[in-house]
């Protein structure tokens, strides 16, 4: 088994997903959580200056997204064959698109582009929500295959970081979603790590 | 061989990197281009209301860079494991990245937003295609694996979308990366594609 090591800062955020998927496989894993002092001197030593970036036995890649997919084709949520993983490519980029319309909103300062924004997230919402309720319900009570994938466990994390800048669940009226993430949260290694994680307010 | 059909508008946009995959494999594909009088029906027809959507014998998906990566796999412009993909999907997404911040900020209307966006891309800029030279003059010349991927093919995709809207040649100093393009666009499928490709000025 490689030596891992995430380095994002403090928060949810884009790392939070990752160490999901280290939960779930009951995988250790070095959770170094940046301050942003240490930051400063870090910053032009990462590739592209962003984190997270994940180092494997010392090698290291940014991108959170591709990260994940790496991380869960080692550890079995990867889809059955080259169909089903475009299948859950295409969900994780779809969840993607809908959580940076609604963090690029609650984020926007300038008023005039903050209402734009906030409508175009609330549209988005309403139909990808919507779509993926459907998905959910032809499938099993999963995204893809009718099993447990890491397009069903990315979803789940993102709902805690797409929530709060809502202000709502906005899976509330979505019944197949919220069964989906009660599973989810079920899982022992998600469930113990859900207990145990630092408690952060993004 | 299954039968594929490519759902788009008549622009390059985020069709144009699927377009240029089929090109390099010499693949025939059906390249439906949707005006704007048929996508009103279209639409709500649609995976997620979006294009593009490739039909693969009749089976429908959306999200473009899930495509190219199927795609990829299936033409043999994936890595060579599990690692080489991983950073094959790390460098996808930092182009979409880039991509995304320079396409949102030519497409900002409210003048304020706009400033900000301009500079943050700017200086994107900067910073994506030093570091991008770098691992390509590291890596013989390619992006991954010092060969051919569909890391290359996109990077160089991107560039005609990109380079309109930043106003410029954004590899203009990069040595590395301009030799990757002409090595991308000298290849004998795409060479004969955007010969043959419609005019279209996105």
């Amino acid at each position: 088994m490689p030596t891992y090591k995430l380095m994002y800062f403090n928060i949810k955020g884009l790392g939070e997903s990752i160490r999901w998927l280290f939960a779930y496989a009951g995988v250790d894993f070095e959770d170094q959580r940046v301050s942003a002092d240490e930051w400063k001197a870090l910053k032009p030593t990462m590739p592209f200056n962003q984190l997270p970036v994940l180092e494997v036995d010392g090698k290291r890649v940014n991108q959170s997204t591709a990260i994940c997919r790496y991380l869960a084709k080692q550890f079995g949520l990867a889809g059955k064959d080259d169909w089903e993983n475009l299948e859950i490519d295409a969900i994780i980029d779809t969840i993607s698109d809908l959580r940076t319309k609604i963090v690029s909103a609650a984020h926007e300062r300038v008023a005039e582009a903050k209402a734009e924004k906030l409508k175009l997230a609330e549209e988005t919402t309403e139909l990808f929500i919507g779509r993926l309720e459907k998905i959910v319900k032809a499938n099993g009570g999963h995204l893809v295959g009718g099993k447990i994938t890491w397009a069903d466990i990315i979803f789940v994390a993102t709902l805690e970081i797409v929530n709060p800048r809502m202000g709502r669940d906005i899976v509330e009226k979505a019944e197949g979603l919220k069964a989906l993430r009660h599973k989810v949260q079920s899982l022992p290694g998600i469930k113990a790590w859900l207990a145990k994680r630092p408690n952060t307010e993004h």
